[in-house]
């Protein structure tokens, strides 16, 4: 087993090893490039001064119809403080942006979304939010990123009331979408409900506290839900939670489950038929006696990177009979790739004026169906990333329950999203082709 | 005369009549594509987590390194808060936004540089440079666009002190760089020097205000110039230009032009060798009889737009040897767009730390040598748009007085900067061009 460990760190190693020279060789990933024709350059009066004045004359009357005349309906900010970068910590605005432009690469590649890299300089969160707020008119969504908790719960919740625009924090709904969707078919398979299962969330970060209220949301029983930290696990009588933490969406969470007020790791574990893990890399954060304590058919989510809490072989020895990670070199992977990009084609497709909860699960029920048709087992529980399909299937999903909710500007019909969603992403990929064929990306 | 010029207002009308159907049925003019290799999805491990943890780390240890690993060295924002768009006033940061994304366009067009349009919801100046400051970790350079006076020379004089990026002001710096370079080759042509003439300015808005401090930092004679307004010539008895308009930076020029403190517009045109309007559309807002009081050989820009301040054959009829206006289908078209895109180009190039009033003047007496080159007359003052050699020429003189003023991050060769910028601003197009005959653009 040490030389399949020795090589799966390697593997795991591989990526960080090359990128340094990669990202210089392209100096970045992405670039803007006109998307209207341009026949000569006297087509630049009609894009630019004289003609665009009437453009503007038009938006000046109703500013939402810069939804119709620029690109702002397609438009997202990937927008940081550089606060908590990847599992580095805060490392500052300029060392998040090599983040922040691959979160816009892949936005583009998979979703057809244009997002631009904001990592701003700006640590208050009122501050940052008044920066979000003052950038608003420019785009049609917002996501955050790499956000230090618990400040990234109060600019969620603050953003999301005051702005008119979808804000999303994909560390939080993107990770809870996706860890939704993955536990709906783990249970499928072993024939339980999610509104009866104990639940154990292993690690409290941005992650797994949205995963918790989303999942209650779609019918997860919080009494029977189980939250562990570094102290153990958390309860209402953890009052340093808010007076230490400060962190009152993790106390919301205290108060309402853990009823028993269980302490110690172990009498979480015990009898529990879920765990999740979303705290620090492994092996061996979550152990192999724990994973024995649980249920029969355990489900067992371990999405820390590069190096899964356990390893898989691990958890299977220890009964697991579900083992999904973050990595894309095991089966069942948790990413947020398979989140956002389909996402945020639905939401900008209808213009919603915001991403709710709700939205989150329609979009990570139909994640789960779309493996579920194509025949779930345990080594099969989400889509891969390569299921292209799954993202204009999401699109709708997210941008049809915006409708019900009554947070779209446009209500466009269900084929009609699907083939805008398909059209939208397709296109993107064949630009990329276009590009790459002309031989103009080295 | 009559059916002429009906056909020219008919001909400035028609880009704003077609414009609103044209970006609408392209949904904007911009998007955002991949350009580094993407072979297959794995590749995404090194574009995004886990490899590029290994890039942010590196940032960290030295911020500036963010301009080898990631875009942004290449990167532009186009900002505005929207209170003076076009010739429209304050209408706001939505319906600007038309106006930064055609910018956007022009910039990689013309210019190979990556500018994103961010129009803010930041009407008060503080505020506005408190989020300039905060998005500088993400971008090479600031665009500033459309901003009312006098907050805009507040805002581009604080933020060139408080920012370590070029930050530019196009209706200041562009225009008086385009300007100063039609009038080098308009005082050739007429054998006058710019040390010796007597300069009137009409207009003191955004546009003249920088024109006149960069023509006397380029050898202008103050004492021989003289700036005209709605209420006349101002001279340093105008005490409203303070304790009204609250305008330092006009009351600056109006205590060293003017000595004789002339009042009326009559007073300033008679005798004078050159006109230079920006101010408000004509015709006839600049009078022929104005016309007849100036010295031999008048040089008269009329740089309004759509309609010039007079007529050009109004002018000559009046006695003016070189007319120059802001419009494409008349000769000697002074227009911003001559500007930015290869001076942007070159600020990049370096990676400066800020576009100097010298280094905007490098590129002027570049365009002129440019025109020179090719040979000047009457009306042939400045290239055409379509000269594209004359952006890598500038980029490459722009460049060159950032590394003599010490203010260059980067020192590359006369010879690798003109390579560079040659080769940046060629791939855009083909870019676009490959685009286009993949059928990608409707």
């Amino acid at each position: 087993m040490d030389e399949r460990i020795r090589e799966l760190m390697e593997k795991a190693e591989r990526p960080g090893r090359i990128a340094p020279e990669l990202h210089k060789k392209y100096g970045g990933k992405i670039e803007i490039v006109p998307k209207c024709s341009i026949k000569s350059l006297s087509d630049f009066d009609i894009w630019y001064t004289p003609g665009v004045a009437a453009v503007s004359k038009i938006i000046a009357q109703d500013p939402d119809k810069s939804f119709d005349y620029t690109n702002r309906w397609n438009t997202v900010g990937v927008v940081t403080d550089g606060s908590r970068v990847l599992g580095l910590g805060n490392i500052g605005p300029e060392a998040s942006l090599p983040v922040m432009e691959g979160k816009a690469l892949l936005f583009k590649y998979l979703g057809g979304v244009d997002a631009f890299p904001i990592a701003l300089d700006a640590r208050d969160p009122d501050r940052f939010l008044d920066i979000l707020k003052a950038l608003e008119p420019s785009l049609g969504g917002i996501n955050l990123e790499d956000i230090e908790k618990p400040k990234c719960f109060y600019i969620l919740e603050e953003a999301r009331k005051r702005l008119e625009i979808p804000v999303w924090h994909d560390d939080q709904q993107g990770t809870a979408t996706v860890i939704l969707a993955g536990l709906i078919n783990a249970l499928k398979i072993v024939g339980k409900k999610l509104s009866q299962v104990k639940i154990v969330l292993f690690g409290v970060g941005a992650a797994n506290t949205k995963a918790a209220e989303v999942l209650i949301l779609a019918g997860a029983d919080p009494k029977k839900m189980y939250l562990v930290d570094s102290k153990g696990v958390i309860h209402a009588g953890r009052k340093d939670i808010l007076e230490v933490e400060k962190n009152p969406w993790k106390y919301r969470l205290a108060e309402i489950t853990n009823p028993e007020h269980i302490e110690k790791v172990e009498g979480a574990f015990r009898g529990a038929d879920v765990v999740i893990g979303a705290s620090k890399p492994g092996p061996d954060t979550i152990k192999k006696e724990w994973i024995r304590l649980m249920a029969e058919d355990p489900i067992v989510f371990a999405t820390a990177n590069p190096i899964p809490e356990i390893w898989p072989w691990d958890a299977k020895e220890a009964g697991a009979r579900i083992v999904a990670t973050g990595r894309s070199d095991f089966p069942n992977q948790i990413n947020n790739s398979l989140g956002f990009p389909g996402i945020f084609r639905g939401v900008l497709d209808v213009r919603a004026k915001t991403v709710t909860d709700e939205m989150c699960i329609a979009a990570a029920q139909e994640i789960a169906k779309f493996a579920e048709e194509r025949g779930i087992h345990e080594e099969y529980i989400v889509p891969r990333m390569d299921e292209w399909e799954v993202y204009p299937r999401m699109a709708v999903a997210a941008a049809l329950q915006s409708i019900k909710q009554g947070v779209a500007r446009e209500k466009p019909s269900r084929q009609e999203l699907w083939e805008r969603a398909t059209s939208m992403i397709t296109r993107s990929r064949k630009v990329y082709e276009a590009i790459l064929k002309a031989g103009l990306i080295g």
